[in-house]
């Protein structure tokens, strides 16, 4: 399968999943089934599928890493957040719904990511509490990463603490998901998931470099939110810190690193270089 | 024990597995230990050990359903939410840390709640994964609640709807409480548990309508909390449909039916009862 049969396959699933879920459905379903990348679910498929685990056993992880990073959406759009009105090229959640729902709505998500996975009766409950050990600390250090986020804003900060902060904001999600896949993959040994995780923080890494870069390069409409919102907000950022040129190569050598681990992996990866690839040259 | 050991009981751990959450541990630790009933860790605890279970086995369920409790004030309290200033007698999360922090607190808390059951190695993973099925699910209809109470300001509801709108709101969460305690319980047979479900679901709506004619009773100073802010804010409750003398009497039926459901336990519930009877005779 292909990284957008993948995605396709996660949007099915979180449509269904989404379908009844009582008074917060329509708001719920606004911001998560209203496009993106779906980069997340689709790591979580990729490592199973190298592994040659069946897919079945991975649509669970893959819904919940997707409706964790829906959540975060919602609530760093918020007026108080990052105050942005656009997402996904619509009206923000809170635009459309007011606040009040659009913070009981990322609420919700969170708490149906850890029902998403704590219900699939395909896994044993050894393997549930593996994920929502992974899942529940990412989750956490997401929020920890957003808030530092928001306290440095006009700031001078180093290097080392924007690192930290990124990788705990947008890091920690993106590792869980490589991680939720290695866990449900019966192939995958001690070996392979030790190479996997540092394979999964050099990609974080590198794709919040890269985040920062084409926020300062690409124009609105294809970012589908604003462009420069980070540098106008006087938020610390890579360019800023490091100047766009060093910026470009320091995710450069990230995704190089990256690429090149996946090669000691004991199972033919390259499904998984070719989606890292993508990203490297991903333009928006 | 009796329920004020129960509150220190869980009060220690929280204190304990708040004290070094990275960043958001002074917002957190500010709301979740500034003080409240810990009714629902008591009902856990006390459940438990009319049973006979270690409590040892519930400390983690307890835990986890004061910082979902703790987290939904912090949101409930928000601006664009119900906006209240005081909280527990002093300043609401967001008037002392900011509306973005306290955001951020209440979605960390919610991470934790379920991350402190996900890695409570004294339980098995089965166990784990029944008590995660039972607060994912009060977690969610806690959210949906809210939901339905805000979209129902200044509107006129049936009496059926406030049940509902409660019975998510405010009695997933305590029916929850009462269920992780039975769960956890070996001793705890299968019509045991059917018997606990109800009553939980019978105080819980006792709670509610109580907690709605305390706020038209209570003054400020002993509520810790705005008093009349329900009927400020042109929210439906109970006593504006039913009136008070039959709110009244509604709650203290429902409190009565609970108590006698007790008697048919295959344990003796007499501190289960002692608690009830403590909540159908508070004054705040």
């Amino acid at each position: 399968m292909s990284h957008i049969d993948y995605a396709q396959r996660v949007n099915q699933h979180l449509d269904r999943y989404l379908s009844d879920q009582g008074s917060l459905t329509e708001v719920m379903r606004y911001s998560a089934l209203s496009g993106g990348k779906r980069f997340r679910p689709v790591l979580t498929y990729t490592v199973a599928n190298i592994f040659g685990t069946d897919l079945k056993l991975a649509d669970s992880s893959a819904c919940a890493v997707e409706l964790i990073h829906a959540y975060s959406l919602i609530h760093d759009d918020l007026p108080a957040m990052d105050d942005d009105d656009v997402r996904h090229n619509q009206p923000a959640c809170h635009k459309r719904f007011g606040e009040a729902q659009a913070i009981l709505a990322g609420d919700g998500l969170q708490a149906l990511a850890f029902e998403v996975l704590t219900n699939d009766s395909s896994l044993s409950p050894q393997i549930r509490i593996a994920l929502l050990q992974s899942l529940t600390h990412a989750a956490f250090e997401m929020a920890e990463g957003q808030s530092i986020d928001l306290s440095v804003v006009d700031k001078s900060i180093d290097i080392d603490t924007l690192k930290n902060m990124h990788q705990k904001k947008t890091g920690a999600l993106l590792s869980c998901s490589v991680n939720l896949g290695a866990l449900i993959s019966d192939q995958c040994c001690e070996q392979d998931r030790q190479i996997l995780d540092q394979f999964s923080k050099d990609i974080g890494l590198a794709y919040q470099i890269q985040d920062d870069v084409l926020d300062v390069l690409t124009p609105e409409s294809k970012l589908g939110k604003k462009q420069n919102s980070d540098v106008d907000k006087n938020k610390p950022t890579y360019p800023a810190l490091l100047g766009l040129e060093n910026s470009k190569s320091e995710y450069e050598n990230l995704y190089e690193r990256a690429l090149s681990a996946l090669n000691s992996l004991s199972v033919g990866a390259t499904q998984l270089q070719q989606l890292t690839q993508q990203l490297q040259n991903r333009s928006f």
